[in-house]
């Protein structure tokens, strides 16, 4: 028999988060929900992670279309699709082997796809050459990310452990992508009371910090910011991108989000555009790893597994074990590919999927503007919450006070107090909102891509339950 | 900058294969016809991996027709399509969160996808229980298998590094997932002279010289045989899990092929049902994952990466940590879960959709079949080749004679002869065929599961290449 004691120490040492444990929860409660178990709730909402299908969010009709005639060939002669999702579907067939998405593709991706990809990036960096094998598909963005670390990690324990300046707060897979690879997280704080920017000087404290641990090779940012919403301007960028030149530590940016900027004041720029135009110092130096995915605002497509990673500045020889890496991994799911294609290149004026296409897209981001901006104002109407400003990206990530009795509480329980304050709303009201995750200080992390209606439910239930808890505690304090 | 003395020493000892090598010299020959180059072929036929719809076999159309309305369910409404494609397209999209294939599943997959597949286990297995919860469904059955060794992996180095005890020949991909974990492989030889058999005392020479130098964990058995043909029967199956139990080795069985059984006097039948009809003193204590995938004969649908595994015996904390390790890869696409669904609980008698489903699968069975016996006797016929019986899966395994003036050439090009022969095929007559990648002896491996006419195509070509390099190097021999 394999014992525990079998099991391999870095696999025994992935922690299992906080959130994975909510997440069961939840899925429990929903399924004694549909045994008949009486609550005081309908339904679990759940606002913890970015999934905006799961809340009744809709898909972008155009994509959904191309991809049913691609799986479904006979529909090219149905005439109630439009002609150009059949035009579409008929050219993204030709580039599949054999003409079907039942076909495994390269390594790393589609060749039509990555040119497709790299066309969008020069589209939006003016100026700024992309190259198609600088550019890599993975089953996501997580994936590709695991590809880059894993290649650059030198398997080593100790102080010359690879070590990733991490940002605090992180999107919440980070952690567990580093734990697997037993690479060590060296953490940086983003600035809360500046609108959780990236501060130069935390940067350069945390690198002197993590040196004593670990050898730095490179720094993770998320921008626009999951879960901060924050949205780095050029100057802050620039100063990172110094940072990373000095330190020589490799860039990998999350940019997920860049289609999603709702904040009037600031617009996205991408890393590498701003590194090309620093000049060759930076341009052609500065290592750069960029990361986009499907699983964003506008697309909503997590189920089908697809993102990208564009390597700017990699030695070549290094190159060819990133698809060595890629290699060692599975291809990415062929539909998830074309639905890449299908992101990068939408249907244009004059097309007859043009209105709809632009019709859906308008609405997804007014619900995402006109979300932010009332769940902000909610969460700083609330006793004991605070909640910067938010410019991009799909989550607020509210402050939250907890007196001491739940603190107290949680240290019995052996759990962190934010979680158990998510542990409770889950329970009692049926929202799922994710814990911060950090320490100092206690946060939500609350996806704001639903439905208005969902919203609005979500704000009501977490309303009631915040002010009963804070109301329960006063009793308690008079008692 | 990153330079390559910085790249994980692993991931540098990851073996590139000579397969994905040919895979790009292909990929370099068919983009050069698409320019205009001039070849002495219209088109690279590939033979080399089990990629059915590449070379032309269709997709169930059952299969594509339920999955089309899942991603664009305003198809619900569409008459043309069957009732039941509609009815189970309906079915499925309830069990997806936010009724989407948008959404995230959970790490292990669909609930509902799991239960389907414990039922057809069970009516596979008569008398054998199986159970949801073990049931991972995972992005192919490489992830699966990826999954497990990472957790039996204990990550030593030298005599206490894990080990697996590995077919010759064996699937294509075992190597690079061995390699990419830090795990060795302790090849085990089948008999190429009793039809590719599982030879015990083989087995347990493998396991006493594996012995020296790591710690053997497992046993890794391909059945139906990839790329072999050979499928075990009851006896070879009673003694290999003897063996692992009497040894303590987890049996880790591909059996991917289940369902392509075309020798008259052979039938499939599963480890587990073996081993569960074996007694209480195997069956409650033998720990045995087998795999599945949609990458196999019926389905073909390789592009959609979706499989699993179901694992039997292992320790419930052990269990845990798969969970885990398959938190920390990515859920499996939802469109190839659903698939999955539809793989295991396919139309009924009565059902609008039986007729035809039943007529594509008889058309694949059928073609496998002939296939396989047209090129075995096609092998037979050479001179310098032969082959042995095929029961069933996907592939022949001929045995190549090579003359010493081949070997020479590749000794000087610093490439395997095999390889060398397949490179010259390639690039004189546009074949892609496997090279056996043994050194003892030298194989093709060749996919039979073509369109007829692709065969036909395929072996007029291999034909000629293969007299003309005999004829050139008796020309050579005589001069």
């Amino acid at each position: 028999m394999t014992y525990l004691q079998h099991v391999n120490p870095r696999v025994r040492g992935i922690r299992v988060s906080a959130h994975s444990k909510l997440q069961s929860l939840a899925a429990h409660i929903t399924q004694q929900i549909r045994t008949g178990a009486q609550k005081p709730f309908k339904a679990v909402l759940d606002v913890s992670s970015g999934d905006p299908q799961k809340t009744g969010m809709k898909p972008i009709s155009f994509v959904r279309q191309v991809l049913a005639v691609c799986l479904y060939p006979q529909l090219l002669k149905d005439n109630s699709l439009p002609l150009d999702v059949r035009l579409r579907a008929q050219r993204l067939l030709e580039i599949c082997d054999g003409q079907s998405v039942g076909s495994y593709s390269a390594t790393c991706g589609l060749l039509h796809v990555r040119k497709s990809i790299s066309e969008f990036i020069m589209r939006r960096d003016v100026g700024v050459p992309s190259y198609t094998e600088d550019i890599f598909i993975s089953s996501g963005s997580q994936r590709a990310l695991t590809a880059i670390i894993k290649l650059l990690d030198k398997g080593e324990e100790g102080k010359t452990q690879t070590g990733v300046l991490t940002p605090v707060p992180s999107p919440h897979h980070l952690p567990i992508v580093l734990d697997e690879l037993g690479v060590t997280p060296a953490p940086y704080q983003l600035i809360e009371d500046r609108g959780w920017t990236v501060d130069l000087e935390e940067l350069h404290r945390a690198l002197t910090a993590a040196r004593r641990r670990c050898e730095p090779r490179a720094v993770y940012i998320s921008n626009p910011g999951n879960p901060t919403g924050h949205v780095q301007d050029r100057k802050s960028i620039e100063e990172v991108i110094r940072f990373a030149s000095a330190e020589r530590l490799l860039l990998l940016v999350d940019e997920v989000e860049q289609d999603s900027i709702y904040g009037h004041s600031r617009e996205f720029i991408s890393y590498k555009k701003v590194l090309f135009e620093m000049g060759k110092q930076y341009s052609d130096t500065v290592e750069l790893v960029s990361f986009h995915s499907l699983s964003n605002a506008c697309m909503g497509e997590c189920g089908q597994r697809a993102g990208y990673m564009e390597v700017v500045n990699m030695d070549p020889e290094v190159m060819l074990f990133t698809d060595t890496v890629l290699c060692a991994d599975i291809s990415t799911p062929v539909i998830g590919q074309l639905a890449l294609d299908l992101m990068v290149d939408p249907p244009k004026p004059g097309d007859p999927s043009w209105d709809s296409y632009t019709q859906e897209i308008h609405l997804i981001r007014t619900t995402l503007s006109q979300n932010a901006q009332r769940a902000q104002q909610f969460f700083n109407s609330l006793p004991e919450m605070s909640c910067q400003s938010v410019m991009g990206g799909i989550y607020l990530y509210p402050r939250l006070s907890l007196p001491s009795e739940i603190t107290e509480q949680a240290k019995v329980l052996e759990v962190e107090a934010d979680v158990l304050y998510c542990r409770r709303l889950l329970e009692e009201e049926g929202v799922l909102i994710g814990a911060g995750g950090t320490t100092d200080s206690y946060h939500l992390r609350f996806c704001i891509l639903v439905p208005p209606h969902t919203l609005e439910e979500v704000l009501a239930r977490l309303n009631s339950f915040h002010l009963r808890l804070w109301a329960d505690i006063r009793t308690l304090t008079e008692v």
